[in-house]
């Protein structure tokens, strides 16, 4: 019997909770429980359990390596949001405004041994494997990052170098949350490659996706503003598409929109965003996130585990990848 | 037969080397290879290999561990030269100034990754144990720091805050150093615990002369301004210690020199050097230096292993502590 993704939830945010009040009150720490008290879907930290179990695994095995890789993400976006100047997360002040740029600065640093520390606080057998798909990982999260960084510079970014760095910036932290749940719960390593296969195609969806709503998406939902990306001229799978497609006109109508000012943001959303449709650079979104989501069920559907052990990740991911805010 | 840091150092080098070597060139990567090629002193790799062949350990063994802790000391250079807006580093470029300060912070984070990389790179039984020694200092580390910038903001820090804050910020790393050589050398938990509180004397009492040669040392010979932590209104032991010895007079004199700006940093450093000299501050610090070296050594001494085998050690830790630049 699988556990839901609901009732994984609380056993989550119950392990976070350890994890922050074991946390001493210091100018180091009050960051982290701030950000880690935020809540959110705890996607990552779900689907490590949901992969330990598929393979008849304990959640509380992995339990605090799951929440490692949640301590992780946090840590990238404390850093990210310094980077990005972005003076909002999740809709409450980024911790790099409430504190100062310092503050989050050491407070991300610490995160990411914390993150460490939490895989390492087992001795179990697997410690070590775990461990080092997660460092790779870290690593490549951080390529994601520079590459993120040294396409705002660039104004033409091809297809396939949006698609690296997405992969490297969100994909595959997914990719190894599975793939650490699966080697916990006991899997071999072929299982735990077609795992990662399924989370890194899943993230490759739904950042697509996340692409697609910070244009179309239905923003009196979130705390987002409508065209975001667009005022930042925010290198995304929408902008990299249109520049491939457009026609030589339409790309100097698009060099002129980039040029516009804050002042002039909601005449660049419009404008920008009437030229994706001219484009069909929303179908073109759309298609994307099926083909890769299909190859993610592509490699679920070879794991060979009973189909009834992969009903709760599938529809946890589907409820995701089909989300319309 | 123990082998010299003369001999150690080469073999240091040769290892950095092929770490950096091994990173692709990219904007997240170039930043690493111009920050670990600077050369230096390498003291954290060296005691690490000093402290493994006490107890008859191989070099070869802990060459990758104690490179690790060279990597991590060298990501905290670089986090904290953005945080101090220190414009050089070892006479050179600061990394946050020659590339950008997203760069300095990326690039910062792969680097405490790929320490803890280095350690993961064996295989050996005692990985789980000098993981968790490596990854505990690690958090110590960015306490200290943390610490610093707290007291920034004040005024008066006491004798003992000032000592906590250099123990975490510096001494432990060096106590870290020592105990992961000789887990990987195979000492027991006793003499592993002696050589900890050998190293982290050691380290307070470095630190100590640190503050000290910065006002009273030979500037000919550094590419360091004289005085550079009074014109910055640094906490040092020196100024801690001066601020409990003055009397009212003093520390009114003292509270109008901290307001001096830049334009007048000569007459600072002139004025705040003689108020050193009128409250005996610089025999104070080299009391506090063989104090904790004493101490240091008292340690050392404790430990059973052959008088000849701890000499290598106890010379160049010597060497250090009687620098006069």
């Amino acid at each position: 019997m699988m556990t839901s993704y609901e009732k994984l939830l609380p056993l989550i945010e119950e392990r976070i909770n350890q994890y922050t009040r074991e946390l001493p009150s210091s100018g180091l720490n009050d960051p982290i429980r701030y950000l880690m008290e935020f809540g959110g879907k705890r996607i990552r930290p779900a689907i490590a359990l949901m992969a330990c179990e598929l393979f008849g695994g304990k959640i509380s095995e992995a339990l605090s390596a799951s929440v490692a890789l949640e301590v992780f993400h946090n840590f990238t976006l404390v850093h990210d949001d310094i980077m990005d100047q972005a003076p909002l997360r999740r809709g409450k002040t980024a911790v790099h405004i409430k504190w100062t740029t310092n503050s989050a600065i050491l407070s991300g640093d610490v995160m990411s041994i914390h993150a460490t520390q939490l895989i390492c606080s087992s001795r179990q057998s697997w410690v070590h494997d775990v461990l080092s798909t997660f460092l790779k990982t870290a690593v490549e999260v951080c390529e994601g990052q520079q590459l993120d960084m040294d396409f705002e510079a660039r104004t033409i970014v091809s297809h396939e170098e949006y698609i690296e760095m997405i992969r490297l910036k969100t994909a595959v932290l997914l990719a190894c949350a599975l793939k650490i749940g699966a080697s916990i719960g006991g899997a071999g390593v072929e299982d735990q490659e077609k795992l990662y296969q399924f989370g890194e195609n899943m993230g490759l969806a739904f950042q697509i996706k996340d692409d697609y709503l910070d244009v179309f998406g239905d923003h009196s939902k979130v705390g987002k503003q409508a065209g975001g990306d667009i005022v930042s001229n925010k290198k995304t799978f929408l902008s990299v598409s249109a520049l491939e497609l457009a026609n030589d006109g339409q790309r100097q109508l698009w060099i002129n929109l980039l040029h516009l000012d804050a002042d002039h943001a909601k005449r660049k959303v419009e404008e920008v965003t009437q030229l994706y449709r001219t484009l069909g650079i929303d179908s073109l979104a759309l298609e994307a996130v099926s083909l890769y989501s299909a190859k993610a069920f592509g490699a679920l559907n070879e794991l060979e585990v009973p189909e009834e052990r992969k009903e709760g990740l599938l529809r946890f991911v589907e409820s995701l990848a089909n989300r319309e805010k």
